[in-house]
């Protein structure tokens, strides 16, 4: 009978004892990843579920879609995170389903080359909501094939590979038309991330490009910013509102605000502006263009809308005071997942240090209950913001100070290389920074494309 | 009628005078930019073709599949390299077809977002064709989706996913057979890139992954290099032979020689191999495996066979003695679309010293061609071959020199990032080289996947 027993296959994956609660937490962005890291020396199993394999740098992302920096240089394997972590797991798989009552969430792990994706579901003690948020175009889907957002990594690459093409077809077509538009960029939406891609496009046809094509001038590019709000950058104070906009206007980004985009076609969009000229005071524009980039709106993920409890429009699910989703016992929802409302009536802004001091509150407030004592109300500690424009161009505010132009860009930059996860990426990009200065270059300047196995077909 | 005059558009390209000869280069690949950079001061149009924006330093292509490095640090935009060429321009295309007799190049331009693929004609005075290798599975196209070649940035991170997705999945399969499959990697093809990829897997799972895992002891990843011939690196010297295959053995590398595979599915591969007990003098055997990689077959690509050319089985064009292609004025083949077998009665081999060698001389010759001169025979001057097996483990022939590990791996970094075009790329892979080797990690262990539009589809 021994040998029964000892045919017992290895692969049963050792079963951690019950009596230690089980910690799961969906989503490996700041949110997540702060929270899984609170938990270290917590009397937990914690286990972190992610669709990548990596946590993202998500504020250097537009860098990527610029040519700056490669997508390794801003992202980390999750795995790596949490190495040294005894009580943390790591799965890659997408979140199909959360079963609040039974208490279970339902995955589908990433297909490999040889197996098929597999269903898994997992049980949970304790359950962090950290999924982020996606892009929507106000329900107008269709827009999506053209208008990318900028949300992950692939979405950076795409954006790369249409800005490049799009000077590439424009240095060869015949037809001046096509080549204006070819040469005409969009970007939807006056945040810092339409703000930062607006300047960084500019300055890459101005300077990266300018000497590399024979039949346009890549400086000629135009780029136009528009907000459908009364101005960018709406949650930083006027007078650096107005600096930006000047910064803006300086590196040639064409600004318009109050624009709200009513139609995106494969040719362009559709705007709808004011104009005091006209008997109801709008008027319809169109801009011809061959790239047209969303980085207007982001809702939550359409999970939250499956699981019975208080959403935002947005889909963000309403949080009571201690980060927790009504009615579910050691349910917590952070990030851009969350809408928090308690502290000054206002939902914090979808930024990562509010992530970041969630998933912390919300581990500990876990370690609270698995000890039998009451959770304690968020609150969030407001370090300031920052958004950059270009080259020794930024605003920023610091607790009450506010910084603008080098200064604020300095900041900006020592700030965002100093929360890189890790020595070897903060170097890296700290060097192609400096790079990129002096020589006005970029690291990153390649179209790919998607893998696709050689074409077996005879030529033509 | 000034009027008229003045609304002729800026658009069409400025017409060069046909009294200076076309000369038109497909492909920039190592043969296709040395050929270029060499007419720089010939009175010449010069005109290069690629379907990439970007020239790929293949030899470090490996290390990008094993997330050594990033796509941006071994590529360069061909248009940066030929910026300061006042006689060159690059058209970035696909290559659908030569008519000889007419002397036209027909592509197809890259689509933008906005555009569909462009078809363009382009007459030529002179052509160098450049177009590189291809993957080939010897007749068998269905193995293509199973088994991923390495020729391309989109090969290499498809490689790159494939083998951190099988970790992932390893990691929580409960299944032990299919645990032990996605563990094993099969790696068809034991020159340089067979050998390079089977060392670099080895270490990747042993230093890189080892403490990554919870379930799964990666350092036990099982890698099997399968070489169809007599031994691995058949242009090496048998003693530098032994020494590779000392160090694979070394790293934990399994090497069977003479094995031929004659099946590969989603599962794995069949291999005939010898074996002097069985009656015929061979055995079959199976080895499941969730990541095949085929570093065996190269050919030309197709377009050869439509030219009415002399060519090899591979497709390579026969040339002569000068580089032209027999029977046609002003038109040469060049690095391994070529087969040069003038000097040794050998074929050259398809190595990036050979191709850029050529590069010259064929712009040398259509100097000479424009002069009303002789075209002159091409000599290979052969400095030596290097071949890298993983850290401090290498084998060279420098000249009549022979080196291995220490030494020879020294030697190998130093000539690659020598010649890595830019001093950019050559910092940034000094950096990743130098890190990795003192903290055993690795900068770019990203599963990436193709972009896809977000879906607009409500959850299950």
């Amino acid at each position: 009978m021994s040998s029964v027993l000892s045919v017992v296959p290895s692969a049963v994956p050792s079963v951690v004892p019950s009596a230690v609660p089980s910690v799961v937490i969906l989503g490996g962005g700041f949110g997540g990843i702060e929270a899984a890291k609170a938990l270290r020396r917590a009397a937990v199993r914690v286990t972190l579920v992610d669709r990548h394999n990596h946590h993202l740098f998500q504020p250097l992302l537009y860098q990527v879609a610029m040519a700056g920096l490669s997508p390794a240089d801003i992202a980390w394997p999750i795995r790596s995170i949490l190495r040294d972590q005894a009580n943390a797991s790591v799965r890659m798989g997408e979140v199909t389903g959360i079963d609040l009552a039974r208490r279970l969430v339902m995955l589908d792990e990433a297909a490999a080359a040889s197996t098929a994706p597999q269903p898994v579901t997992i049980p949970y003690d304790y359950l962090v909501l950290a999924l982020g948020s996606r892009t929507v175009y106000f329900g107008h889907d269709d827009w999506a094939a053209h208008a990318v957002g900028l949300k992950t990594i692939e979405d950076a690459l795409e954006i790369r590979r249409r800005v490049l093409t799009a000077f590439e077809r424009a240095e060869t077509t015949a037809d001046g038309r096509e080549r204006q538009a070819l040469m005409t960029f969009v970007i939807v939406g006056g945040g810092p991330t339409g703000v930062e891609l607006a300047g960084a496009l500019r300055e890459l046809a101005r300077f990266v490009l300018a000497s590399d094509f024979r039949a346009i001038d890549p400086a000629s590019a135009r780029v136009v910013l528009l907000e459908g709000g009364r101005d960018i950058l709406s949650a930083f104070p006027p007078d650096l509102v107005a600096a930006a906009r000047r910064q803006l206007a300086a590196l040639g980004v064409e600004v318009h605000v109050e624009a709200l985009v009513t139609h995106v076609d494969s040719g362009g969009a559709t705007v709808r502006m004011p104009d005091a000229a006209e008997p109801n005071g709008f008027r319809e524009a169109r801009f011809e263009s061959g790239t047209v980039i969303w980085a207007a709106g982001v809702a939550a993920t359409p999970l939250t809308a499956t699981l019975g409890v208080p959403t935002d429009l947005a889909g963000r699910i309403s949080v009571e005071a201690d980060l927790s989703v009504p009615g579910q016992n050691g349910v917590f929802a952070i990030g851009d997942l969350a809408v928090f409302t308690h502290q000054t009536g206002q939902p914090l802004p979808g930024i990562s240090p509010v992530a970041m001091q969630m998933g912390r509150h919300a581990a500990a407030n876990i370690v609270r209950l698995t000890r039998g004592q009451p959770t304690q109300p968020f609150r969030y500690r407001d370090k300031g913001m920052l958004a950059t424009i270009g080259r020794s161009a930024a605003v920023g505010r610091v607790g009450k100070l506010k910084l603008r132009g080098w200064l604020a860009w300095m900041v900006w930059w020592s700030v965002h290389i100093f929360f890189l996860i890790g020595f070897r990426n903060r170097f890296i990009v700290l060097f192609e920074w400096v790079w990129s200065y002096f020589t006005y270059s970029r690291g990153a300047r390649l179209i790919t494309e998607q893998h696709r196995p050689p074409d077996p077909r005879p030529p033509p």
